[in-house]
Formats: structure tokens, C-alpha cells, sequence
């Protein structure tokens, strides 16, 4: 008899945006002529810049041609697209990182999840609270934890809580974890991490032979230059840190897929008989194994992402939505509501009036002011009271929807 | 301590083909002149068709437009693209396929690897032998075996011989097996499986609760109108089968990367307590969650081989390849050797001359002939005294190395 995962049982069966659609469905068959704005998930809305669909054009017609067309590339990547990344994402930013350390991949969704792979069993994992579902999901599915609880909370995982009170600073843990995730700047929260923080984070991966596995996806909306863009900026994160960054939220990629991961050499991970063994032979393997490369045609579009015209073209794609982030921001300041985050990142996490649960404020901003955006609880028990909007939209959908949400709180 | 999967240390260093490259780059560096033609992996070399080429720069100006442009898609594929499969592989053929067990992704090798996540631990696992080694790799990863014996065969899988000696027919397990590769047209022997034995091992499934993993990667390359190319052309599969397609070999998308698993509903699998659990919703949540779909360009590529120009370029394609394997088959057999495959397949399945083994006769064939293919032994112990040709090649190249190797044998 082929025996099922029975791991996969113990999932709760709403993940969180399916919900979201569900309800919103719901309300605009009810509604079909409400002029709904959505603010819930974070997609990019804006095109892909023009030198990378130049680029794009470019390798399309390599492909039709006998002299220039490409097979199979290499799993970890072009070579011309892991320099590139190497020199610019780290070398320049004065973080230590060689074009074999980086392998190129098809979405940092793909990879975090992924990366377990070649983890064993028995491992404890810390993650913060709220958290992006992805990290717990395939924890749970890959046998990480035990059976949730009424709040949503997975048995053996261990729940670091961000939240106004701790000022989204989480505290260390107060016992031994192993593995570790952190999302800077962070999701859903729209807050960063100092120096100071990650080097705490750093140095207690260091004590107890910890790994951080470290989400950078959103680097790109950094404005204020003394936070660190990536983790291999602090001293001694190289060897204890695999960082995740991704296309899709710079160059405008969610439909694009492309991202990387950043495994260093000096990386070690025990054996069940107490040895160190490095890392990277292990996701070299796991990639060429189970990947087969990204599509050379978006290796190119990538690449063109650090051009001289397209890195231009990407910061201002950066910055329009960053525009946007800040118009959320001020504008909900103004109607009286207390709002995080924002200035570093795409997100603004809004704390929602009084007592109003997550849900709740969900419900009646999608009712009255037909605003759709994300409820903090859906990304952890302690994002109860929180309320995620995203950046990620038109100019005159983002002042429609500031406009809206004043009327709604005044 | 963070724990790494002890079980990747059980994986064998050399996997095949670095093994292949590192010789041949030996032979290259001390004889930089030497014509060496190269029939070992099984890449494609022929440009996309011109109506998948048209597609793609349609569907990057589409990205180029906010009117058009296209963030994240659905994880499982667009209907658009899930539609044409349904329709054109399966329903055409009187295969009963709905669009919604179609799960569009990035490769074949990528499904077969990734398919085990959604499967339990305990499994009894059959393979042929020899075999494509990701099925073994992938199942070593995940703790399914034991470790490897000398012939490089591992503790705990049930192997089952394919051989002249049988016809290329794999006997049914003499033991209760849980989940059963097979591969038709077969890699490596470019056999095929009539509609008896795939009905014997759809019987035997579900006679014993097992599920088969068919990968027919290569059904395109089918010339013989008795040969199913689906397995869900055999009556009950629905209820025991998993199949895996690419657009790799029929398409030319080794480096443009698009694939797609079939999992019907009516599959079940068996949890630790013994209740029937169906496998769609559980692939459809490995999917969700740990994969963020296909880049939209590259599913309107996918597309663009069921329109009718596309179809018919595609055909164009197979064909041309189908002529480089009568080619080498007929110049092989002209030359007094025993060949198999070739026919319904784009691999030609040699017999070495007398007790030579695979690896003597790549190593002579490379010196000598300065023709790189693959050794049988690389495929599995029941693969030595073979070796396999790839009619992935120009027309030229073929004629060059057919030439080369009736010189050589004669």
C-alpha cells in the first residue's frame, strides 16, 4: 500500500490568501459593481522595465537561431548571471560572496521551502510570529512539528513574538534552536532589522550551531543607509547563514520567476555522529538532483537587472512603489491610525482601532470602504490586531484607496 | 546543532554525467584538436519552432504593458495552458484527463524528484534497472533506501532487471512493491512497453495498492500506432497513476523549461492509520506552497506547440531527431552491432562488442573515435555490456558519427 506524507494532514486547510479570495468573491458576486481595490497580496503591478524586455526579445530570438541556441544550462546557473549577482548584490556592498556560492532558482518561495530538503529530522525551528506561512507550512510538512493548536500554532516550533510591544525586535530565543528563520526587511511587517540585531542573531547562531536561514527579499526597499541589506554584512555570518533574495519584488518577476540562494563554503551543518560537514556540496547536490535551471530567456532578464539602464530602470520601479508605501503611510497617520513600517518596505502594518480583531477589520473595510488587504492574524497568533496593506498598485488606486480608508476611520 | 539529512552522504560521488564530462574534458585538454562529437546526454540542439519563438516575443510585450502585464499566476499553470494539455495529449487520444489534474511546471526531472514529498516514509520502493538515476537519487535522498553496494546498488530498493535476456520487458515484483517507476518510451534503452504490459503493471497496482510513477517523457517519439503513449490509455490507471510529460524533447525546451504532472482524483494513497486519502489535494498543496508556477512567458511558449503551426513544427522537430536514430541504428547494425531502441525513441540501445565493458567502450570510443556517448553501467547494474547513443544532434554530426563508428567496429 504507498503510504501517504501523513504530515501533510496536520496542515490547517485555509492557507491565508485562498481565504482572502474566498471572502472577496463572495462579496463582489454580492456586489458586482463595487469598485474594489486590492491592497492583500503582495504582487507587483507595474511592467517589466524596458532594457529587460530588450533583454528578453534579445534571448528569445538566441533560441531561434541553430548557432545560438541554448539546451540545458547548468542547474546553479549562467555563470554571466551568478557573477553578475556576486559582484553587485555583495562585492559591492562590501559582503564576501563568489558567483559558486550563489544558485540561481526559480522563486525564493521555492527555495526557503526547498531548503529543508537537506536538513535532517530533529532539528528545533525557531521563526518569528507573525510570520510568511511558507517557513511553517513546509516545516509541517516535512515533519518539523507537531499537530496545531486552537490559535494556529504548530507543537514544537518555537514562536519568537514581533510586535509593538518588543518595538518588532525579536528577543533570542531562551533555549537552544537549530535552525533559524529571518525575514529582513520583514514580511508582513514592513519593519527592519539593525546591525546590532542581526549581529545578536549572528552570535547566537555561532554558540549553538545554528543556521539562520535568512529572507532578504524585500532588500531592494532599504532606504535608511545604516541598515544592512544582506545578512553576510555582519561578521561571522558566513559561516551560519544561507540568505534568499529574489526578482520578484525589484525587477517585478512574480510572473517572471526568478530568484537566488546564497550558500557560503565556510557553512556546516552536524551529522547524526556529531560531524561537520559543509553545506554547500549538499544543496549543489539537492539543486542538481531535483532542478533542472531556470529558463535561460530569464536568466537574461535578470541579468539585464544590473545593466546600466536596467538597474536605473529597476530603482525606479523600487522607488514608485516605496511613493506609494509612504502615501499609505502618512495618509493613515493623518485619519489617526497607528501604522509600522512602510519606509524600508512595500508593507505598512496599520494596528487595527480598539479591539477590532484581524478579521474583523478585514470584513468591514472590504464592506464599507470595498479595500482589501491582509489580516495580521493569518500570518501568526501574534498578528492579532494588525492589518497588512500593500504597496503594490497604481498611483490613483493607492490615493483612492488613502482617501477611502480616512473616510472609513473618521 | 543544526542536523544536515545524513542521507545524502549515501549518495555515490560521481554521479553519471560529471563523470562523462570530467573524461571527456581530460581527453579534450591533451588532444585540443580532436573532432569530438558528442551523443551522450540527452540534450536537444535544434532552435525553437518559429511559432513558439512568435509566442514568446508576443507574450514578453505583453509583460511590457501594464495593461498586459502579468504578476503571479496560478501555481498549478494557467487554464490556458492546462486546457490545451488536456485536451490535445489526452482527451484526443481517448484518455479521460480533466484540466484541473493538470500541474504545469519546470521539468520532468524536477516532478519525479519532487513527487516523494507527498509520500511517506516506509514505502517499498521499484525501479527498473537500468535506470534514470534521479529516481534513485531522489529516493535516497529521502531516506527510502539503504546504502549502496559495490555494484552501486542500493539497500531496500527492489530493482528489476531490463535486459536483452527479457526482451526489455520488466517482470512484475516476485514481493508486494508501494510505488513503481517505469519510464516509456524508456531512458535509457529506447524500449517501449505495449498496451499487455502496462495493462499487467496497472493490474498489479492495484491488486497490491501501489502507485506507478510513469514518465513518459518521450511519448512524442512514438512511431508505432499499437503503443499507448499515455498510461491512462489502460483501463483502472486513473485509480494507480501518476504520469510526468515535458516539452523538453518534443518541443526543444531543455533550456526553456516547462513540464507537467498528471494526478487524477480517483488516486489514492494510504495514511499511517489506513485510511484512503486521495493524492490531488496533496500535490496540489506541495505545489501551492513550496513552487510559485511557470513564468507566464514561458507557458504561452508551452501553448504555442497545440496551435497548428506549432504542432506541426513540433512534429518537424520529433521527426528530424526519429531520422537521426534510423540513422544510427541502420549504420550500427550495418556495422555488426546488436541494437536496441531507436525506433519509438531518440536513444539507441547498443550492445558492446564481446565481454567489453560500458566504460572500456566509451573510454576506446572517445580515443579512438573521438565520439563521446553514455556508458550502460551508468544507468545500473543491469545496463553493463551496453551503451547509448543520443540522436539529439545535427544531421551531420549523425552521418559523421556513424561513419566513425563502423570504421571503429570494422
Amino acid at each position: 500500500m504507498a503510504r501517504i506524507n501523513d504530515n501533510y494532514l496536520k496542515l490547517k486547510a485555509g492557507y491565508l490568501f485562498p481565504e482572502i479570495g474566498r471572502r472577496v468573491k463572495a462579496f463582489c458576486d454580492a456586489h458586482p459593481a463595487a469598485p474594489v481595490i486590492r491592497l492583500g497580496i503582495g504582487d507587483v503591478t507595474e511592467p517589466l522595465p524596458p532594457a529587460i524586455v530588450q533583454a528578453m526579445h534579445d534571448a528569445v530570438d538566441e533560441m531561434a537561431r541553430r548557432e545560438t541556441f541554448r539546451g540545458y544550462g547548468p542547474e546553479q546557473g549562467y555563470d554571466f548571471l551568478r557573477e553578475a549577482i556576486a559582484e553587485n548584490d555583495y562585492r559591492a556592498r562590501g559582503a564576501e560572496v563568489s558567483a559558486d556560492e550563489v544558485f540561481v532558482s526559480d522563486g525564493s518561495k521555492c527555495d526557503t521551502g526547498n531548503i529543508l530538503d537537506i536538513f535532517g529530522t530533529g532539528n528545533v525551528i525557531a521563526v518569528t510570529d507573525p510570520v510568511y506561512p511558507v517557513y511553517v507550512d513546509t516545516n509541517v510538512m516535512a515533519g518539523n512539528t507537531g499537530d496545531a493548536d486552537d490559535s494556529g500554532r504548530y507543537g514544537g516550533l518555537v514562536y519568537i513574538p514581533v510586535t509593538a510591544e518588543n518595538d518588532f525586535t525579536p528577543a533570542l530565543p531562551d533555549r537552544p534552536v537549530d535552525l533559524i528563520y529571518l525575514c529582513y526587511p520583514n514580511n508582513p511587517t514592513g519593519t527592519v532589522a539593525t546591525r546590532a540585531t542581526l549581529q545578536a542573531w549572528v552570535d547566537f547562531a555561532r554558540a549553538h550551531g545554528s543556521i539562520i536561514f535568512f529572507d532578504a527579499a524585500y532588500e531592494s526597499y532599504i532606504t535608511d543607509p545604516a541598515i544592512p541589506h544582506s545578512i553576510y554584512e555582519i561578521d561571522g555570518a558566513r559561516e551560519v547563514a544561507i540568505e534568499f533574495r529574489s526578482f520578484s519584488k525589484s525587477a517585478g518577476f512574480t510572473g517572471t520567476r526568478c530568484a537566488f540562494t546564497v550558500v557560503p563554503k565556510e557553512l556546516m551543518g552536524t551529522t547524526a555522529s556529531g560531524e561537520r560537514r559543509a553545506v554547500h556540496p549538499l544543496w549543489n547536490r539537492r539543486q542538481s538532483t531535483k532542478f533542472n535551471g531556470v529558463p535561460y530567456v530569464i536568466q537574461r532578464a535578470a541579468a539585464a537587472a544590473y545593466s546600466r539602464d536596467g538597474a536605473a530602470q529597476v530603482r525606479a520601479l523600487i522607488d514608485f512603489y516605496l511613493d506609494n508605501a509612504r502615501l499609505l503611510r502618512e495618509g493613515l497617520t493623518k485619519a489617526g491610525l497607528t501604522v509600522y513600517g512602510g519606509v524600508n518596505a512595500p508593507y505598512v502594518w496599520v494596528k487595527t482601532p480598539g479591539s477590532t480583531t484581524s478579521w474583523d477589520f478585514f470584513d468591514q473595510l472590504l464592506a464599507v470602504a470595498n479595500l482589501v488587504g491582509t489580516p495580521g492574524s493569518g500570518f501568526g497568533a501574534s498578528g492579532e490586531g494588525y492589518f497588512r496593506l500593500s504597496a503594490f498598485n497604481s498611483r490613483a488606486n493607492i490615493e483612492e484607496a488613502v482617501t477611502r480608508l480616512q473616510k472609513f476611520v473618521g
